[in-house]
């Protein structure tokens, strides 16, 4: 169990869960470090699960598919930063809290559309909402909580916070459209592919970095700061997301990779492997152009290529945690501050 | 050519295709009120299109899938409604324009949706954008469609229109969760027609008439005739739609029919037919079990049974629009108000 997985379950065990975790790997300071955050957003992110939990649940077809994605938790990292951006300020309120239900509730909404356009069966380890409900209720479903997202933070009249996430909602389309030009091809870009995750994954950690800042009542410059760290953090966070597909519990298989390679999305590791090697360029047109018995043996041998350059993902995640922490050294000491330090080490330490 | 298509037109040639229209009619009277409202909206609804304009185009996927719905023009019936409801006030300025805008791009982000999920390949006599662009490009469009829309009511800053908007795009979006569950059935009731109708058409117009008469500076009470207004004249709007399906230029196949009733949609006159006519229901079923070859049959015999209730439809409708305009009689005199009256007098006698 993760950091991440552990602080959502809440509960008593959380602190024990936590260190298990960090012992195991013989991380005594982040062990500590984790086990201090855990007792500081149990909490919060009890009013979070509160908070998604009023979401209005009833009988219609939206709104079952929408309960289906969000009963399912998920890692909930960025209700986590608005929470911790809030107590470097004055603290996470009522409005901070209805801030970071909101941030949860435009993920899961792009999840839903996500797996429409990409045809996802499975996502958080149970079968997708269009699997179960259908492409047309998850469409709707997506739609619908966009709308109580943007509820919410219209209610919470925290001020830049609304005007920004609209902002950073077309942030995120766009960068969607870009991976879709991507769609059946090996030859983005590495700008291509920054470009695509800092719309698609950073702009939202970047939203909630700084609306928690902005509900904790953060000058301009102090918001600004968090808002930096939320654009580093968001890119550690896909980097090693992009490993984990190589290494993790949940690592890919050929079919996985074949989807990825029909929907355009190259992680950093491949983009990597392909311009080291030109064999790589080759497996990959191999595998696009595979029928379903090829794909594990393609799969291996896309591995083998992938490995000697898995470090240096790694190690450009670290430089990004890294940039994650600089940005917190000019707020304001605390538990929000250690919070989210301990949140961008731990990042780059996940296993899941 | 319509009086809508017509005003879309705009230019010189307008009061004369107006009046070319009602004249074949011999609704003279009405021909007249033609005239001057086009002459009232041929500027509004140039600024309208000017608005619209100036949605950001671009290279991107979804931006050229937005625009393709966009540049087909469409009826921008409800942006009419928002510049004669901000005249009943003091004026369709600047802010109502913005308001205009935001209607007609929900409404097109609405039709993105719809056509993917409905499988749809053409829309406003062409391609669907999702036909051309594919579906991902085409949800992602409709959500960035909807983004903009809220960022124009957003900068717009009237009182009420955005968190109205919120709460309408909610109602559309239960409105085609209901229209869901009937998909693939034929014993849908007149009640939950209704409720689909009232949510997917109605409520847009409740929130245009409303949204113009609150930039035109209108108190409470006046905006919420016009809402009223809006309300009864989506409904008339969707009746007469319905009817058009069996005596329109454009009136349905068999193959519309057939795909109509895999979606749920019943329209009114079939819905009534169905009542009347246990013959009806057994030929919707052989309908939705029928091959391609068989349905033109089908249609033939549907529509047989069909035409005797197109009058109770029509007779319906024409409720609807004195409803509509019985709400205008509390409204302030003037050429705001007339139009509106023309709107819905129009509305009942539109052939397309």
């Amino acid at each position: 169990m993760s950091l991440i997985e552990a602080v959502r379950h809440g509960g008593t065990d959380v602190l024990t869960s936590l260190r298990s975790v960090c012992d195991d790997r013989g991380l005594d300071a982040l062990s500590r470090r984790l086990a201090e955050l855990g007792e500081l957003l149990v909490a919060d992110m009890r009013l979070v699960a509160e908070g998604l939990g009023e979401v209005p649940r009833g009988e219609r077809r939206v709104q079952r598919a929408s309960h289906h994605l969000l009963d399912r938790g998920g890692k909930r990292l960025r209700p986590m930063c608005v929470a911790l951006a809030s107590r470097v300020g004055a603290g996470f309120d009522r409005r901070g809290r209805e801030l970071a239900v909101a941030v949860e509730l435009v993920h899961a909404a792009t999840l839903l559309h996500d797996d429409v356009v990409d045809l996802g069966d499975q996502r958080r380890g149970a079968p997708a909402a269009r699997a179960v409900y259908g492409n047309a209720a998850s469409v709707f479903a997506g739609d619908w909580l966009l709308i109580e997202a943007l509820r919410r933070v219209r209610g919470a009249d925290v001020a830049d916070t609304l005007d920004r996430l609209l902002a950073i909602i077309e942030e995120m389309i766009f960068a969607e459209s870009l991976q879709l030009d991507s769609r059946g091809r090996v030859d983005t870009s590495i700008e291509d592919y920054f470009r695509v995750i800092d719309g698609k994954t950073a702009a939202l950690f970047r939203w909630a970095c700084h609306a928690g800042g902005r509900s904790g009542g953060l000058d301009d410059a102090a918001c600004a700061r968090l808002e930096a760290y939320g654009a580093h953090l968001g890119v550690a966070f896909q980097l090693i997301d992009d490993l984990l597909d190589y290494t993790g519990d949940s690592s890919k298989t050929g079919k996985d990779l074949y989807t990825d390679l029909r929907e355009g999305k190259l992680t950093h590791p491949l983009l990597l492997a392909r311009d080291a090697s030109p064999r790589v360029v080759e497996l990959l047109g191999e595998l696009l152009a595979s029928g379903e018995g090829a794909r594990a043996g393609l799969h291996q041998a896309l591995v083998a290529e992938v490995r000697p350059v898995l470090g240096e993902t790694r190690a450009l995640a670290i430089r990004e945690a890294a940039a994650a922490l600089a940005e917190l050294e000019g707020l304001p000491e605390g538990p929000g501050r250690d919070g989210l330090r301990t949140v961008a080490l731990a990042t780059v330490e996940r296993e899941r």
